[in-house]
Order: C-alpha cells, then sequence, then structure tokens
C-alpha cells in the first residue's frame, strides 16, 4: 500500500479506471454505481466494509447489483452513502438492500431504510452456519452466500420483478443457502498492521468469520477432505439436504489461497455431497468474499430450484462475475 | 491438501468437474481439451508445470487454448503428454505450441514438436524484463504476458488465421509485452513442505520469478506508489513506451494477493503510465498466473494496435476469462 488511511480510496479509483465500461465511482467515492440506471427496474443495493473485493462493488453492473457503497476497511458504510446510492440509481420501483448481518450494517442500512423517500425493502443474508452471535454480530453472520442471493435478486429485477417479488424471493434465496469457512492464515487489517488473531503453522480455525472472527474450534491442521467433510456437514445438516436434491456450489477463497488448492475442495465436498446423493448443478470457484489476505476457504451451498437456476443462469455484466454477455 | 502427490489430480478431477461445459480432461489427466473440436481450425496448445493456475487450463476453451497440458507443480509436462494433445483435438489445420521459456518446458515441446506427424509451430514467450538467465531458463522468462499471447493468437485461431500467419501472430504479440513482478513472501510447493526462499515482513524481491526465482534485487519494502514505479519504468523502457501510445495492462496477482491491494496497484500504474503519456485502452485485473500462494504481483504491458485489440476484445469463453458470450 501507500497509506492505510488512503488504501482504499486508491483501490476505488483503480476499480473504477479499470472498469470504466461497466461502473461510475460517485463523488467523495461515497458509492460505485451501474454505469446507466435501467427505468422501471427496483434498484438493488448492497455494501459493506471494505476488505471482502470483489464483494460488492465487483458485482455492480448488469444482472446483479446497481450500487455497492464500501466502507473502510472492516467497516459500515453511512446511512448518506446509501441514501446518496439509493436517490442515484433509483428507476422509480424502489429500492433494495441486500445487507449482510453486521451490527454496524444492520443499524446503518435500516436508518436509510427509514430515512428514504423511495418505496424500499431490505434482505438479510446471515448464511454463516458456525455460530450463532459473534464478534460483530446477533444471531448468524452473512458471508459468501451473499454472491448468491446478488446474482439471483440481480437477474429476478432485471426481468421485471417488483420490490415486494423480489423481498419474497431474496428471504428464499438466504434461506436456501448455508455457508462454512477455515482458516489457515489470519488476515492484516492494514490500519492495525498486525495480524487479527495468532493462528500457527500448524492449526486452523474451523467456522472462522471473514473479518477473522472466531469459529466453533481452533485444532490442528486437518486433510483437504476432512476439512470438506465438517465443513459440508455442517451445511447439509442446516440445510437439510436430502438425496436427490440439487445445489448451487461456491467454493470461495479468502484472498490468499490459491486456485489449485480451491478446485482441489471442489473436489473433496462435490464426493461428500455425491455420498448423500446430493448433486451439483452449477459450481462456482474462486475468491469472491475474502477476509483481505487471509489463507483458508469456504463452502457455501444453495438448495436449487428450477427457477434459483435459472436465475442463476441469467446473462450479468459485473467486474467479477460475467457470463452471457 | 490430501497428499502433495495426489493434489494436482485432485485439483483436476475438482477443475473438470466445475468446467464440465467447456472441457474434457483426458485419460490419466494427460490435458485437460475444448469439450468440442473445431475442424479447419489451427490447435492451440501450451502448458507447463502446475502451481500457476488459472494458466492454463483455465483458459482452454472457445477463442483461446485448445488443450493444456499440466506437469507436476513447477515441474514441465512430457512430450508425450502434448503429442497426446496434440492428436486430440487436430482440427486438420496444424498444432501451435505456446510455451513459456523454461529450460524444461522448451525441451520437452520441442521434442514433441519434432516428433509430431501434424504440422506445426512454437511460439515462444519470454515476457519478463526483470533478468537474463535465471534457475530455470537461459534467456528470459515467460510470465504473465502468456495470457496475453494465449488470448490474440486463440481470437486469430477462432477467425480462421492459418498456422503461418498465427505463427508470425504470435511472435509479435510477444515482442509487443513486457512484465515484471514483486514478491512479498515466497511460495512453498506442497512436496518440499517449507518455503523456497527466505525473505522478511520487511523486504520484498524486485523483478522475482513465478516460481520464486531471485529476480533483480531484495529491497525494504517499498510503497506502492514506488513498487509501480520502478515495475512500469522496466517494463516501459523494454517496450519503448512512447506517449500517445496505448497498452493492454494486466496487473497479475501471484496467488496471496487480494483484489484491494491489486486494483491498489492498478490505480499507482495506470499513473506512472499516463505521466508519459501512454493510455491503457484495455485492464485486466487479478491472480491469473500464479507462484501458489506467494504474495506480490506484475505488471504487464502490451502494445495495443487496433489489430491486437480487437482480437484482445473478440468472445472467449474459458474456466478463467469469460466475455462476449
Amino acid at each position: 500500500m501507500n497509506h492505510a488511511d488512503t488504501m482504499l480510496a486508491e483501490s476505488l479509483d483503480g476499480f473504477a479506471a479499470a472498469h470504466a465500461d461497466i461502473v461510475l465511482l460517485a463523488t467523495d467515492r461515497e458509492f460505485v454505481r451501474r454505469k446507466r440506471n435501467k427505468p422501471g427496474k427496483v434498484a438493488l443495493i448492497s455494501g459493506g466494509g471494505a476488505g471482502h473485493e470483489p464483494l460488492h462493488a465487483g458485482f455492480v453492473g448488469h444482472g446483479m447489483l446497481d450500487a455497492a457503497c464500501p466502507g473502510q476497511i472492516f467497516t459500515s458504510p453511512t446511512p448518506n452513502q446509501m441514501m446518496n446510492a439509493a436517490q442515484s440509481v433509483d428507476g422509480g420501483a424502489g429500492v433494495l438492500f441486500i445487507v449482510k448481518n453486521y451490527s454496524g450494517d444492520m443499524m446503518n442500512f435500516q436508518m436509510a431504510a427509514e430515512m428514504l423517500d423511495q418505496e424500499n425493502a431490505v434482505v438479510i443474508v446471515n448464511d454463516d452456519v458456525a455460530v450463532e452471535d459473534s464478534t460483530y454480530t446477533t444471531g448468524r453472520r452473512g458471508v459468501a452466500g451473499t454472491l448468491i442471493v446478488e446474482k439471483i435478486l440481480g437477474a429476478a429485477a432485471e426481468r421485471g420483478d417488483n420490490l415486494q417479488q423480489l423481498k419474497i424471493l431474496g428471504d428464499a434465496v438466504n434461506k436456501a443457502t448455508a455457508s462454512m469457512g477455515v482458516a489457515l492464515t489470519s488476515c492484516t487489517v492494514p490500519a492495525a498492521g498486525k495480524p487479527t488473531f495468532q493462528i500457527s503453522m500448524n492449526e486452523m480455525e474451523v467456522g472462522v468469520g471473514i473479518h477473522g472472527e472466531p469459529g466453533r474450534r481452533r485444532v490442528a491442521l486437518g486433510s483437504a477432505d476432512s476439512i470438506a467433510e465438517e465443513l459440508t456437514s455442517a451445511v447439509k445438516k442446516d440445510l437439510g439436504l436430502k438425496a436427490d436434491q440439487e445445489v448451487i456450489l461456491l467454493v470461495n477463497g479468502f484472498g490468499g489461497t490459491p486456485m489449485l488448492e480451491l478446485y482441489l475442495m471442489v473436489n473433496a465436498t462435490r464426493k461428500v455431497l455425491a455420498k448423500s446423493g446430493v448433486t451439483v448443478a452449477r459450481y462456482l470457484t474462486g475468491s469472491y468474499v475474502t477476509s483481505l489476505e487471509m489463507a483458508g476457504c469456504s463452502i457455501t451451498a444453495t438448495v436449487a430450484s428450477p427457477e434459483f437456476l435459472s436465475l442463476w443462469d441469467a446473462p450479468v455484466h459485473t467486474a467479477a462475475l460475467r457470463w452471457g454477455m
């Protein structure tokens, strides 16, 4: 970096320059927005602390988000950012906020929702099955499943669903989605300058949060197969997955894990699922919801109805997800 | 991982499962090939040691490679793999091998080229301006610029260019492309189980290779701006970049570097280029040519002719690069 306090601003400037065909960066870098509004469409807005890139700005564009409000690293954006974003991308059909369940984000997004003149609703994502209540959270944390909620809602908004339909769909996708992760190293918040937690070379944190929050247990480093077994079992149990069901599977890296290892986890996870007769209908593999440079990964599964699959497959054109156009 | 000696095989199985719509994995995992051949098209084949994912298998598909031969981690594939790949994807118009300039890869690809019955040619990529001759290389190393060569040649092969045209074009793209990287940590080859080189928290290796080979110098950790200045100056000097020229800019992560930092480097690099009047016509940002979990990044620039840009923009449908379809 250059300086911890200009890091986010410089990174956003680079992002906006690199994706000038898709996004605009607002004055004072309050939000990243879709370049062209689509009149008559419900506006989808998300946001949260930086440090999870490409979430959320990387998912702004056709078929996904209309705007993303970045806070400082691991810090909620302000209600003002959200309100200004809502005014900027208003298509006359209302605003849907997609919020990861952290206390700061919840407070600020709900404040923005209350103050907003436009009709609006909030979908809360709380897919992390590892723990109830955590450092920054009452209830379950919102983690990589947020990407799946944003993709499916984005496609539904693009086809013309109204605010009420999107709210119902968003809650349903969240309910059908579960995640759990494991960390092999800590992340380091630039302003803090030292690792968020201490962990030895031979340990792992099972159920870690995406800010390095504690998970279920700290244990000796296990094999990929044993990790896949533990993460997938927790996800399966939460969703009540049964034989002959299909899932969308996201194997997500936390920022410091190479693709070689993520695809190895894909292989281990699909084998665990196959043992229960669960089929993977769609795969997504990559570092999409990260914790700065933390090494580790998470498994996310969404029970895949035909409607979810059709919306998942719909065209998307963002910095980090692009297909069908 | 599970075991060091099954790591590549398991990762390839996961990759093939996740991208079954695009690729097929050959018997004995000798190569990853495009699912459907295109008759009459020159077949493009690359390969090299694993540990650089998504290179090369992630670039197999429409508009890019027809097959990729993976060696064990940081180890060349065998001539047999390459010959079997060539027979499998033969479209009747000859075979072009795209080879990164490492002694093992060069020897084995040239051996395959000589033994092959089909008409063939070899394009050598040696874009790394950091050093002449290195641990595994006589001359300059082939690094992230390989992606640009593969993308542009892939588009040209798809539009119907013949073998001779592709060989000339590939050499021209390689000549117009220069890269240099910096590492903040080492990588760890799984079978070795310890870091390839020692580097302290406050140091960086300027000009590092993608196997952790030494670069130009080991210095105190610098600011992002100073790193961008040094890498970009070396690239600019090599290409003889002048005001009013346009480039394709790839800011490439080595596997352990988050997008937040890569976009910060995008911002720093475009400012350095702008000072010389050089414009970035196309950006690509991400961890595409990696060194396992090494932290660090490289800057690659390709002098952008209208033809190169048009081929860059052409549709591509691979696991790691996808646009226009």
